[in-house]
């Protein structure tokens, strides 16, 4: 029912990299050793403080691609109003919609009637798309009457501070639940990418206190629990 | 069955505000006295150099903001896919769709049959949504099953620069016919509004060359006549 | 000593243009009539309300320019580094700089001997700058030599979400003198322009808490206090 | 006396990323097998169509991080005017500048009355930094008497499409020469990294025509003639 995420690539050595742009700006080290030195060392400290005190610029440099299948078009309008975040999305101009595809939310698998009422709906709709199709009618026109709900496929890249700025404010329960799942396994991967970046990043109540004019009663403890449930 | 643009505000005085932009980065004057000056007398020459030699910064200092009602989500999803521009839009989380609302293509108009038979699934995933918030199902899910084609209402900014950029693209006959008409709608409004800025504002067939794989034939002479088309 | 700074121009009726597109979200009313119902009344609850929870996007809807004269090429360097904004800055390449305008730096105010050191080597600078153009050096080689104080004029637009996120970061007591002094001289205007878009603009140490590692000890108790000073 | 460049890092396998992105769009594969597909095939045909129509957003997903040593201040300031872009740059405000580390144009090699002037302004420009901390001015506002030509070093980061927007524009003999230089070095690491992505990139009148209202002549025929000089 979920989306499926996959890092398609990233940045080597992220957190390397990160750690040594930061210590650029703060020493006389010249840039052509950056990564030869001793980094290791220094990451955990550095990272953490950077992360605590808000100084995301240096995280720019190091970026990470997604590939996501199995996402409603309701969803993906949300996340391509991230305007520092490049995409690559199927076209629903070019490319036909062979079989019903709807992405079904899950407040709907508790009541069978109203899923049986979503889905009956969603084939009919895709019934006439394709005969309008072979009325002559454009895809790209025939689309209008397919669901909002219909699944996409994409490619998106964001690098790590616009990410924690995108997990910030996605893993808040108050996000809408598709994009906060997408959120929630896109942060799974990041975190085995580059551990130390993304050490500290999740909704603002478990680092800093909630933001939100009603609060959820923050249900989970830690980052762990907030990502391991399903 | 067009949408409807409205220019809510701009900078005042734009064409001389770009003018006198563009002007300080070459002489001595100073900041202070910029629009004391005698600018109108310059402002044509200046700004017809600035847009044939691609030198669109300047452009950025002037803002236009546009409220748009009855464009499809289809088209908005693209739109916001500009990421120089600032988008207010009308939440469907929020917001219940209380009347089925649906964008009809003009391909459709051709075809009754086609045209029956899309407004009938319109109104019957209308009477579905509205079935499925009956039922105890949230609005924000019930929409996934509401037509792609919803109507949608925003408020929207642009720079004059950016402005450039998507008249240049939307207003090519390779673009989607609703975000083409759109462009068109705003680029009558701005030129009433800043007539300097965008006296060479349009598709790159009537300014330099068309950049098409498969160009359209050029059914337009010049701008009024593609601004005048119905 | 301090820069000059001139609102050149702005988003006419500011305060109600983000009060209107910030409506638009999340109620059904029309775009077409968004400025014309009674947004007096709404703007006061409704922009504190977004101020407070962090909604600034509907700000980005009103923008200003300013011309700035009198600013080091030190602090120019630092400003052109906010991206999300709009410049256009006189070029050392094209203009000859025919006087010796270098910034003096407050902290040199105090030192009799410093100062005379600090004007002398700028006056030399300048010479050396102008025997090198007469030895046939072009002008955009000899500015090498010119003290990177030199003053430069400038005109930059933002809008409101950015200026909010600029006062932030550059009215703290640790960003460096010059920007500051800009920072609230622009803040001052804005605030006379749209004062209800700005009520809450201001360093973090006077509406939540201080972010920084080493705190000033906040020597200001209120927004008036800070922009009185001089 | 050229600027150092060193390609710190990038996202692997870049040819193929971009190409998998842009294959996306236009057909029904999933996004899960992107890259274990055939793509070295495709690569070449598809990415040079892409470069040659201008539809470069899927070369966004790419993303290159350069440490560049040797640099004016004075060419960092036109740099940082690249807004899509991410740079860590050493602080003057932080960092002391120990010895006098200026750029010398290569105008001044032609004449050794200009050169020594230069130098030994540059001397005294440095002394005079020194002796203003001495007296106890901070070393943030001492540097306001240092030229501006002084030596920097930063980390940048930008994707291959501003990549090659930025080659477009600071390859042209009409930009100025240091930044023309950190170019032409930039692309011949990216060539090496990513040869199909940058096969296209250079200046407007080798690809396709004069842009520049005054033009240079084109003392190149080719980019291997271009990278070549020295």
């Amino acid at each position: 029912m979920s989306c499926r995420v996959n890092l398609l690539t990233h940045t080597p050595r992220a957190d390397e990299v990160v750690t040594a742009a930061a210590r650029l700006c703060y020493s006389d080290s010249t840039a052509d050793n950056l990564l030869t030195e001793e980094l290791a060392s220094l990451s955990v400290p550095l990272l953490e403080l950077l992360q605590r005190s808000g100084h995301h610029s240096p995280f720019e440099h190091a970026s990470f691609t997604f590939a996501v299948d199995g996402l409603s078009r309701v969803t993906s309008h949300q996340l391509v109003r991230h305007r520092i975040a490049s995409f690559s999305q199927q076209s629903q101009r070019y490319v036909r919609m062979e079989t019903p595809d709807v992405i079904l939310p899950p407040s709907l698998l508790t009541c069978s009637e109203a899923q049986e009422l979503f889905l009956k709906q969603a084939r009919e709709a895709h019934e006439t798309y394709k005969k309008l199709i072979s009325l002559g009618i454009p895809q790209e026109d025939a689309r209008f009457i397919l669901p909002h709900g219909w699944e996409t496929r994409l490619v998106l890249t964001m690098n790590a501070r616009e990410l924690h700025h995108f997990y910030h404010l996605r893993l808040c329960r108050r996000a809408q639940w598709e994009i906060r799942e997408l959120a929630r396994l896109m942060l799974i991967e990041t975190r085995k990418a580059a551990p130390l970046l993304f050490a500290l990043a999740g909704p603002s109540c478990l680092f800093r206190e909630c933001e939100e004019a009603r609060p959820c009663g923050r249900p989970f403890n830690d980052m762990e629990e907030l990502l391991a449930k399903d």
